[in-house]
């Protein structure tokens, strides 16, 4: 398979695509770095970057961000930002590139434990994550030609939490995280949240 | 207890009205009608209809708009309607809210099956209600005062399909579908999705 790997140059990207290239074409696609340059929440951008990508079987996103902080603190534009970025970014890819992909192609999206499991300061986060489970589910339903919609629910990552500075928690390694994409990209289901738990 | 319903005059709002009328002081807010005037969508209007709403106990909220439709019809801007709509205007009524509402207060907020059942048309839809439950289960996390949110699920109602035409759907009448919302404001749940069809 010809793979799209979005975000492919971040902390769970880069292991997303090394375990994909073992068997795939991998094309690494990022903001800041990659073969492809793509701004996820800019949907001439995201139209740009699938023109320019010639064919391809599958879309992996790693990408998109939301803001973190008290309720006190967030304020609208904090919301909208959110809902511009790692939800609508990630619905963008979908929405534009369904019209792209090859037959029986396949999305795989990010959202995250706070969906489910939610903290203090998460509330624009896991309205975010919620939401893009909402819209997988119902999206799958319409897409044709075999194409699949899935959504991984990545824990926090052991990576990301030692950069933080983090030691309360230990975290799932990138590279155990990264086992719930390919299970999406090379299995057959869809229109599903993957728990990373369930992978590793 | 003194209530504020927003969208009150709508089909479940006005049976929400009436069934909390019974033992409590209920003030209408609705865009067009209502004692209280207010547009959810806009912090402004959310901030001045707090203000002039005197002391009160709880929040109910069945107003909201989300765009249905295929995914080759909707357009970012329809996303971006429900989003600032159904989703955020819900939101506004919370993040704003809070600091007015009385102590040991509630929030009750609509989200709706499509978070989890969805139907081709809903991709919007889905995002929206399964995102304001995201938040839910968040935002309770850092209310103080004792004060609750909740969001009340509800199944397709029978006035809404009647007056659609569709006959394919029982439903549930919207007087039963208002049961979920007393058991909100008067109960003890909290950070909670109920489903309509436990309350019936």
């Amino acid at each position: 398979m010809r793979i799209l790997v979005i975000g492919g140059t971040g902390t769970i990207g880069r292991e997303v695509a090394k375990a994909l290239a073992v068997n795939h074409e991998v094309v690494i696609a990022s903001r800041s770095g990659g073969v492809l340059r793509v701004d996820i929440a800019d949907q001439e951008s995201v139209e740009t970057m699938y023109r320019e990508a010639g064919a391809f079987d599958a879309v992996v996103c790693t990408a998109g961000s939301a803001r973190f902080g008290p309720l006190d603190d967030l304020e609208y534009e904090d919301f909208l930002f959110s809902f511009r970025n790692k939800l609508m970014g990630q619905i963008n890819l979908v929405r534009i590139g369904r019209n792209y992909i090859n037959d029986n192609g396949s999305f795989t999206l990010t959202s995250g434990i706070l969906a489910r499991e939610p903290m203090p300061g998460a509330s624009a986060i896991s309205m975010v994550n919620a939401g893009l489970e909402g819209f997988v589910r119902a999206a799958q339903l319409e897409l044709e030609r075999g194409v699949r919609v899935n959504v991984v629910s990545p824990v926090w990552v052991q990576e990301t939490l030692l950069a933080m500075g983090n030691k309360m928690l230990e975290g799932m390694p990138a590279a155990l995280v990264a086992r719930a994409y390919v299970a999406s990209v090379t299995g057959t289901m869809k229109g599903t949240v993957l728990d990373v738990n369930d992978f590793v």
